[in-house]
C-alpha cells in the first residue's frame, strides 16, 4: 500500500509534490525542468481542454496551428515582448548531429550545420502569428480574426515545480485581430470572463477578476486582465490572463487594413492563455492530507466501484451487481470505473482512489449482496452512506452535483476568511506573515511603492479588482492619496 | 472570385499546392519548412484526431505527454535510431538571448548561456519515453503499458511540401511495452489494422497493409508494418506505420522486468504513428480540378446552404426556410453551415465551397420559395437535384452515406486499374514510366537488388503485402528465385 503523504502543516511544498507524484499526475523527466504528464494527469488536462475548447468555439473562435520556432529577427521585432522573454529562450542553432570521431558510438553537433539565423523555441506566439496575420489582413472585411492554438511552449525557468512552473508546458493561446480599439477591449474582457466561468464552474476554484499593474503586465501588452485564485497556504496563483495588446504588434509587423472609409489603419490585437499550471491550482485548492480531491466535472472517473469478496463465486456475484450499477450510471453519462482486479486488496484500492481524488467510491461486500445494499463514500467529506441498490443512481447523480458546488463554496469561504482589509503597513506585514492570503489595501499607484513593498515583504499586487468600488484612502506604504484598494499577496 | 486552379494534367504538383493554399488548408511560414495550418485545415485534423483518439481508447490506450527535448546522451543511446535521425535534428544549444551591443534593438545568443548538454528537438520520442518507462516497470504486473501521445515533432527536411513533408509536423505516437514478444507483435499488427480501418472507413482512402523491407524500416525497429495508399498521379504514399521494436530500446535503456516466474527479462516494445501527412493523402486521393473533395465523415461542414435573393425581404424569407432545414439536419448530427453573408454573391460562394470540398450544397432561390423546393448539388459528382423541402433530410442523410462509400470505391477502382503484375524488367520500367501506380513483381529478397532497382527507376518496395499468397517465381531484376510478389512504386 502506498505510504501516507506528508501533511500540509508539516511541509506544504512537500505535500504538493507528493500528491502530484503519488496520484500519478506527473513526474520530473531527464530534461531539466520538463515534466512527464502521466496518463491520469493528462486525462484531467483532456477534460479541461475539451470544456475550454467548447467555450472558445461558442464565442466564435477557431483553432489553428503555427510554427514551434520563431526566427530571431521576428522574435525581436516587438521590443518589449522580446525583452520580456529574451532571458528564458531555448535557442536552436544547428540542424544536424554527426558521429563524434573522438567518442565512437556518440554524436556531436555538426559545426557545418549551423543555421544562418537562430530559431527561438516559442515562449509565446505573438511574433510568429502577427507576421502571418500580416498576409491575411488587407481590408476591414478580413477582420476580426478569432483564432486559438493548443500548443507546447518553452520558457527556460531556473526554478521549476511540477505543473506550476516548468520549462516546457502545454497551453492554449488565443490571438485575435480587430478593426477597433473598443472591439479588441471587449474581446480581452470577454475571454477573461470565459476563463473565470470555466475555472469557477468547472474547476470549482473561485477567482478574482482584475487588471495587472504596469509592472506585472504581459511584455508587449497595454493592459493585462487576469483571474487570481487563492491557494490553501495563503499564496495567490495567477490562473489565466487576457491581454489587450493595442497596436503594438500591428506596428512591429506592419499590419494595416483598409477601413470601410478607405483609410489605412493599424490592426488592434488581443492574446489570452491558460496552461497546465491550472492543474497546480486545482491540486492546491481542493486537496487534503489524504491526497487529491477532484471536482466531479473534472474527474476522469467520477465513481469507482470496489468489490469486497472471498472466493471466485462471491466475486462473480458482486461483479454482477457492480456491472449493473455501472451500466445504469453510464447511461446517465456518469464516468464509472469498476475495479475488479484480483491482485489488489480492497484496502489498497480504497487508498489508491482516495489518493487519486475519485469523487465517489462505491463498495460492495458480502453483506451488501444479502441485503441488496452498497456503501457510498464521498471523497471530500470522507462520509459514508449505506443505500439500497435501487437508490444508487439518484443518490450519485445528486451527490456529484452537490459536491461540485460544495467544493467551490468551501474554497470561497476559505478565500473570504483569508482576505483582509488593511490600512497600515505594520498590520500589512503582520497579516502577510501570520495569516497570509489576499490583503486589500490602498496603493498610491506608483511603481516605486509597488517595488518597495515587494522588496520588503515579497508581496506583489495580484490585481486591481474589476469589482472594487472607488474609495478614497491613503496608500498603506507611502501615505499618499489613493482612490481604490488593490489586492496584494505572495504568489506562485 | 478566386481564380481557377491549375489542372492535374497541366501540373500535378502545382495543382496540389494551389488546393492547399486556395482551400485555406495551410501555407508556408517564415520558418523554413514549417507550415501554418489554417483553421479550415486544422478543423479537418481535429476530426481525424477525434476519431483516432476514440479508436486508441477503445483498444485500451491512454494519452500522456513527454518532453519536447531529448538530451543528446539519451538520443544516442539506441544507436540505429540515433543514426537514422541524426542528420535531421534541430538542436538547442543555448537557453538565453541578450542585447546585441553592436546592433541596438537586436538580440543575440548569450554565449554564457550554453547548455552543458545539447537538447535535440524530438524527431520521435522512443528515447525519452523508454528512459521514462525504465522507472515505471519493475514487474510483469506493470505491463503492458499502452500509451499514446499527441504532439509536434521536428525533422529537418531539406525539401519540404505542405502536409507531405514539413520540418515540423503534428502527429500521434503510440509507445507500448509488453512482457512477451508475441504480445508486442499482436499490438503492432493491431495498431496497423486500426490505421487501415480509420483511413479506409473515415478518410475513404483504400490502403494496402504490408511490412517494409529491412532498408525501409523505421530506424531501430525489427519489423515495420505499414499502410500504403495510391495517389492520383500514380505515386504511392505511406499513410501510417506500426513498428515492432523488439527489445532494442529496452536494452539501450536497460528496462527489465521480473517475470511471473521471477526471472529478469528485457521488455518488448512497439511504436506507431500517423501525422498531418494524412491530409496530403486525403487531398491527392479525392480532389479534382475544381478543388478539394472531402469525404462526409471528415468534412468540417457536411452541408452548406447558400441563399439566392434580391432584396432584404426575399433574404428574410429564404433565411427562414434555410434555418428550418439547418435545424432539422443538425438534429440528426449533420454538420451544416448557412452562409447568409450579404457581401458575397451566390456565385462566389458556390465557387468557394466547391474549392473547399463541402460534400453537399443546398441552394435556395426565389423559385424555390414559390415551389417549396431546394436544389442540392453533390461535390464529387457535380450533379444537381431538385427536391421538395420535405425531402431534404432523408435525401441528405442518404446521400452523405452514399458519397462516403462512393469516394472509397472510386479510389479503390483507380488503384485496381493502376496495379500491374509485371514479370520482366523492361515492362517494369515501361509501366512505371507510362502508367505509374503499384507494380506487383517478384523480388529476390536482397538489398542489392532493391537498391539497383531504386537507382535505375526511382521505384522502391512500398511493402510486402500481408495478403499476398506465396507464389514461386523469379526476381524481375536478377532472375533469381522468389517466393512471393512485393509492391513497387515511386513514392512521396
Amino acid at each position: 500500500m502506498a505510504k501516507k503523504i506528508t501533511s500540509r502543516e508539516t511541509d506544504y511544498s512537500k505535500w504538493y509534490n507528493e500528491i502530484v507524484v503519488q496520484a500519478d499526475l506527473a513526474e520530473n523527466s531527464a530534461v531539466r525542468g520538463c515534466m512527464v504528464i502521466k496518463p491520469y494527469g493528462y486525462a484531467i488536462w483532456e477534460k479541461m481542454q475539451s470544456e475550454l475548447d467548447k467555450m472558445f468555439k461558442a464565442t466564435g473562435h477557431q483553432n489553428a496551428y503555427f510554427p514551434l520556432f520563431v526566427p530571431k529577427s521576428l522574435f525581436e521585432a516587438e521590443e518589449k515582448n522580446a525583452e520580456g522573454f529574451a532571458k528564458e529562450c531555448a535557442v536552436v542553432t544547428h540542424y544536424r548531429l554527426k558521429n563524434d570521431e573522438d567518442h565512437p558510438g556518440k554524436l556531436k553537433v555538426d559545426p557545418n550545420a549551423k543555421l544562418e539565423e537562430e530559431l527561438v523555441v516559442r515562449p509565446t506566439s505573438e511574433a510568429v502569428i502577427w507576421n502571418t496575420y500580416k498576409n491575411w489582413i488587407q481590408s476591414y472585411r478580413d477582420l476580426p480574426i478569432l483564432i486559438n492554438q493548443w500548443a507546447n511552449v518553452v520558457r527556460w525557468e531556473m526554478r521549476t515545480r511540477l505543473f506550476l512552473r516548468t520549462a516546457e508546458f502545454l497551453w492554449q493561446e488565443g490571438h485575435t485581430a480587430h478593426a477597433t480599439r473598443d472591439e479588441a477591449l471587449v474581446e480581452t474582457k470577454l475571454m477573461n470572463q470565459v476563463y473565470a466561468n470555466f475555472v469557477e464552474n468547472f474547476m470549482a476554484i473561485p477567482v478574482i477578476q482584475g487588471t495587472k499593474t504596469a509592472s506585472e503586465r504581459f511584455a508587449g501588452a497595454e493592459e493585462t486582465y487576469c483571474i487570481e485564485a487563492l491557494m490553501q497556504d495563503g499564496k495567490a496563483l495567477q490562473a489565466g490572463t487576457s491581454h489587450f495588446l493595442g497596436q503594438n504588434f500591428a506596428k512591429a509587423f506592419d499590419v494595416k487594413f483598409a477601413s470601410d472609409t478607405g483609410s489605412l489603419e493599424y490592426v488592434w490585437a488581443t492574446s489570452w492563455g491558460v496552461s497546465t499550471r491550472l492543474i497546480g491550482a486545482l491540486i492546491m485548492t481542493h486537496s487534503d492530507d489524504n491526497g487529491l480531491v477532484l471536482p466531479p466535472n473534472l474527474a476522469p472517473d467520477q465513481v469507482v466501484i470496489v468489490p469486497i469478496y472471498k472466493g471466485e463465486e462471491q466475486q462473480r456475484q458482486i461483479a454482477e451487481v457492480a456491472e449493473k450499477i455501472k451500466s445504469d450510471l453510464e447511461q446517465h453519462n456518469i464516468r464509472v470505473k469498476f475495479d475488479n482486479r484480483d491482485k489488489f486488496k480492497p484496502g489498497f484500492k480504497f487508498n489508491e482512489y482516495e489518493l487519486k481524488g475519485v469523487p465517489l467510491r462505491i463498495a460492495i461486500g458480502p453483506k451488501d449482496l444479502e441485503q441488496g445494499t452498497v456503501e457510498v463514500a464521498r471523497r471530500d467529506t470522507l462520509t459514508k452512506t449505506t443505500l439500497t441498490q435501487q437508490e444508487v443512481l439518484a443518490y450519485v447523480k445528486n451527490e456529484l452535483e452537490v459536491m461540485q458546488v460544495s467544493l467551490f463554496e468551501k474554497a470561497k469561504d476559505f478565500r473570504t476568511q483569508h482576505t483582509t482589509r488593511v490600512d497600515d503597513f505594520e498590520t500589512f506585514k503582520k497579516i502577510l506573515e501570520e495569516k497570509g492570503g489576499f490583503i486589500s489595501a490602498h496603493w498610491d499607484g506608483t511603481e516605486a511603492t509597488e517595488e518597495a513593498i515587494k522588496n520588503e515583504t515579497k508581496a506583489t499586487i495580484r490585481c486591481i479588482p474589476l469589482e472594487s468600488s472607488l474609495e478614497e484612502g491613503v496608500c498603506v506604504y507611502s501615505g499618499k492619496p489613493s482612490s481604490r484598494r488593490v489586492l496584494f499577496a505572495k504568489a506562485y
